[in-house]
């Protein structure tokens, strides 16, 4: 009888619903539009849940990221926290905040565009939006909370978990996604940037959580503990060895560098290594596995590098430089808590 | 061996520990500090998630509410939800903002008090936080995400549901949370406020979630239908009425009314009904009930009142007022995608 939405909010989030990848089903057997979600939990199902904010001029500027790159990244940021798990995603709230100063017509439009990205994801690996809320404020601000789900059977990895003697691996080439945003810096626009540095732009603008990587690595028993690095190599290392009590040296190989970032680290006078240990916004996984661990076992398409061994003959740790000398790695990395963000 | 934490921001994770109520247990076999939270469900459980956002400036100013006060309502307000539906509260992800032009040290005493806050509502109806994130940005935001439980058996309540004949009734005594931010206004501090009003100062600064409320309403048969008010009476009643395909007719007895409220309002020129309606943040229930509800047969402490009736006699939302006439309910109330908030 009434078609009349009771808020612009409302009718915002009915257009919103054929974009959340959420169906009325056995285990969401309520359907959207609530209070909130239910999940019903099959016996003996693992769930984990992870948060993690979005938040604008901090982690994003609207200046080279559309806002369907900017919802896509938002939900990436929680994803790789599920991967580094071992998880599978299985449902996400997301809260956005918008600017006060910007007119209701443009807001909807953003934030439509936002969910356009965050659909992105749930359709690539599966798994809907299941509620979530929206808030006027200062500035763009999306806060997702990501549940992980696996078999009560399955293997979950932690911080915690490094055995004497192992080695220290990554997925991808971080250092990337800093690369990236250099780039965007120095040719002030996305369309100005020369075609040879792209894959270091998207590395930054839209990072791959590494969810397979994360669900295979976790099955195998001579992998032992795994974080992703959000913040920089360096600053997880540091959780790692502080976790574990132990020591970490570094030694990446060459091969570790993709050649485009190379290249723009000559072009612009900076050194590519500080990309890779304190860059950060990489969602690549760092993870400790025994001497057994054998890489050629990983199905095709997950490639992995060591980077380091733990060891007890160091305290925190230590990176081997081109010289083969021992450089302490200093306290750095993305922190929310210190005065300003490297590089 | 290495005693240093890897970060400022985790050692404030550190100092909050104890604040976290948080306990490896059956339930959440991992304990604090990993990337994610793991929560091991039962056989046949159903949880329900809800997520709301608590902004400076917007739903809160730092000038009349302490960290520890702001703490608690943003926990609270999520509680809200999770009673809305009628279920226990279980595990909450609590990501904040802090403003970036405040110093480090502040700004750590800041959250440990927030987290004071949280922590009193998780000691009051026994969940732990189970997971977060702390980011910095423009002003003080604190958005939660909040698990509720309830046995697969257990009859959960939603928005729709109402059927023809039923009533609307209320919880507590909506509106006494917009009176108490007018008290506030009015006298510039909470010190100088008269000891008359500080109850509906409380009810502004300190609501309280009608868990058990919740929790016995959906258990009751001849309850139908029941979502939480937190944009305001007129706001929530047009939600049900859409939702529920029919119209409403407010007719609120005068014992709705605290006679504090009353008193405010002939003393500010301000019309009480008005903030019955308009006022929203009173987390009260407003549900829907058959004429077979008993509300005698509840227990002792939950205070329910009959304020209108579900009909097809008339399309949306219409009160009466004490002349007798109908008045329709206008769009109002909280509504974040309109220009500004009323009252």
């Amino acid at each position: 009888m009434n078609k009349i939405f009771p808020s612009s909010e409302y009718a915002l989030l009915k257009r919103l619903e054929p974009l959340l990848n959420y169906k009325k089903s056995k285990r969401y057997p309520l359907g959207m539009g609530d209070d909130a979600a239910i999940r019903t939990c099959k016996a003996g199902e693992q769930l984990v849940f992870t948060a993690d904010s979005f938040v604008e001029t901090v982690h994003f500027s609207t200046k080279y990221m559309n806002f369907r790159e900017i919802g896509f990244k938002a939900m990436a940021i929680n994803l790789s926290d599920c991967a580094a798990m071992g998880t599978r995603p299985d449902g996400a709230l997301v809260q956005i905040i918008f600017p006060v100063h910007i007119n209701g017509k443009t807001v909807s439009q953003s934030i439509l565009n936002i969910y356009k990205g965050l659909n992105e994801a749930c359709k690539t690996w599966n798994f809907p939006v299941i509620g979530g809320n929206l808030s006027k404020g200062p500035c763009w601000i999306i806060d997702i909370t990501c549940a992980g789900s696996a078999d009560i059977n399955s293997r979950l990895l932690r911080r915690k978990g490094v055995k004497s003697g192992d080695s220290l691996w990554i997925t991808g080439f971080p250092g990337s996604s800093a690369a990236g945003l250099i780039a965007i810096g120095k040719y002030g626009s996305i369309e100005k940037i020369p075609h040879k540095y792209m894959n270091l732009v998207k590395s930054h603008i839209k990072p791959t959580p590494r969810i397979e990587a994360g669900i295979i690595l976790a099955r195998n028993q001579a992998v032992h503990a795994m974080i992703d690095i959000s913040d920089g190599i360096a600053k997880e290392c540091r959780t790692l060895a502080f976790e574990n009590k132990t020591g970490i040296i570094l030694e990446p190989h060459e091969d570790c560098f993709l050649p485009d970032m190379r290249e723009l680290s000559g072009e612009t006078g900076k050194d590519y290594m500080d990309w890779f240990l304190y860059g950060g916004e990489d969602y690549e996984l760092l993870f400790a596995a025994s001497r057994t661990f054998n890489p050629a076992c990983l199905p095709q398409g997950i490639s992995v590098k060591k980077i380091g061994i733990f060891t007890n003959r160091v305290k925190k740790v230590f990176f081997r430089n081109k010289n083969g000398k021992m450089v302490k790695v200093e306290k750095s990395g993305w922190d929310h808590l210190e005065p300003c963000r490297p590089g």
